[in-house]
């Protein structure tokens, strides 16, 4: 037997206002906000290991990384950025609420990006907003051409595509054309930009998109510190 | 604010006795039934093909393949073994009222070996019981060797672990040793089987577990169809 239970209010208008309400607070504090999707062990970390040594010290960056349990993702960012590990203790991904308590967790202090390193799943995080300006889904080389089509809501709700482990390319049956045809056939305007994270190939275009997209947002360029002068 | 309603009874337990049926049926029809989890592109169907290519006609097995969208996995297999899609259309994991419905659109004709490859997500299936006997996580060398650790639930409720990829261990950053020691600490008993799918390495041990399950469930050995007597 279906019982069914009618609420006479739309139960996700709140959310919604919440994500926007955090997403204009990100903007009047000059922070781009981006959020990464992925299959588990898709390279997530390591691209943002892998930005965070492109960038050093000339842009001001963040990571709140989202697992089901363990803190060691927040570990192999730690010695590179300021990184707090938000678990979810079984949740399949994260919500607006544990991404603002992880907020308050990081040093006080400016940030040009804050990044959210989503937990490894390409299926539910795709329908949870968190307030983010960029949503990137990370596609590895080894998962296969045929994921797109397969997980269509993670790409049809992103703005880029990141195809990542590009050095295996030569062992794995991969086409980087044919992903890219599946994933455009559900989202014509996805970026895609191939990396290899672990060998820091594909990196400059990278922080160059999300460069890009800060000043798309922002109306300036991301801050510049040159501890030099 | 959060409101609690009370329900005064076990809402799982009607789940679980049909699981716990399905379970029963299957073994009186002489069926083992084998649950796959993993992250998507681990090589769920691609272990499968070469079961299939390994055993020919000795054993009688099936697929049902679970998906969020897209019948190509099953289009994949279809010129190996019978094999039907189920697809969620978003749901993140299979449920055991899609499998019966697979079951009954598979051709007609008793099988040794039923395989559910569920939907590629290390974690909401493994909170679902499909009425399998065995339950297996396959892990891609290429994942990284911390997903034991990160996603303990799949490996917790398994009895093996196929370690796939094995192929690629000279290009990635992965220890068979950390990952079956951080998925042993998780499940003590766990079965750990390394293999390469693509090139049908491991796959003679990988067919003699499932054997050693089929007569530990079943207590005789699975049917060897040999067409040449």
């Amino acid at each position: 037997m279906t019982r069914v239970i009618t609420v006479h209010r739309d139960l996700s208008a709140p959310a919604r206002a919440q994500a926007e309400e955090f997403r204009r607070t990100m903007l009047q504090r000059g922070t781009l906000v981006v959020n990464l999707l992925s299959s588990p062990g898709a390279g997530k970390t390591s691209l943002l290991a892998a930005t965070a040594a492109h960038w050093g010290s000339r842009r001001r960056m963040a990571v709140l990384v989202g697992d089901i349990a363990t803190d060691r993702d927040a570990q192999r960012l730690a010695p590179l950025v300021p990184a707090v590990q938000l678990t979810t203790g079984g949740a399949c991904h994260l919500e607006l609420s544990l991404v603002e308590r992880g907020l308050d967790a990081l040093p006080a202090g400016e940030l040009d990006f804050l990044f959210i390193e989503n937990v490894g799943n390409l299926v539910c995080p795709s329908s949870h907003d968190l307030g983010e300006h960029v949503r990137l889904v990370v596609l590895s080389t080894t998962e296969g051409d045929d994921k797109p089509a397969k997980y269509p809501k993670a790409f049809r709700t992103s703005q880029a595509l990141v195809i990542n482990k590009i050095d295996l390319l030569p062992h794995v049956p991969f086409s980087i054309r044919a992903a890219t045809d599946d994933a455009r056939a559900i989202q014509p305007e996805l970026c895609v930009l191939p990396v290899s994270a672990l060998h820091a190939t594909g990196i400059r275009a990278w922080c160059d998109y999300l460069d890009a997209q800060h000043e798309r947002f922002l109306g300036t360029h991301a801050q510049t510190i040159d501890s030099t002068t």
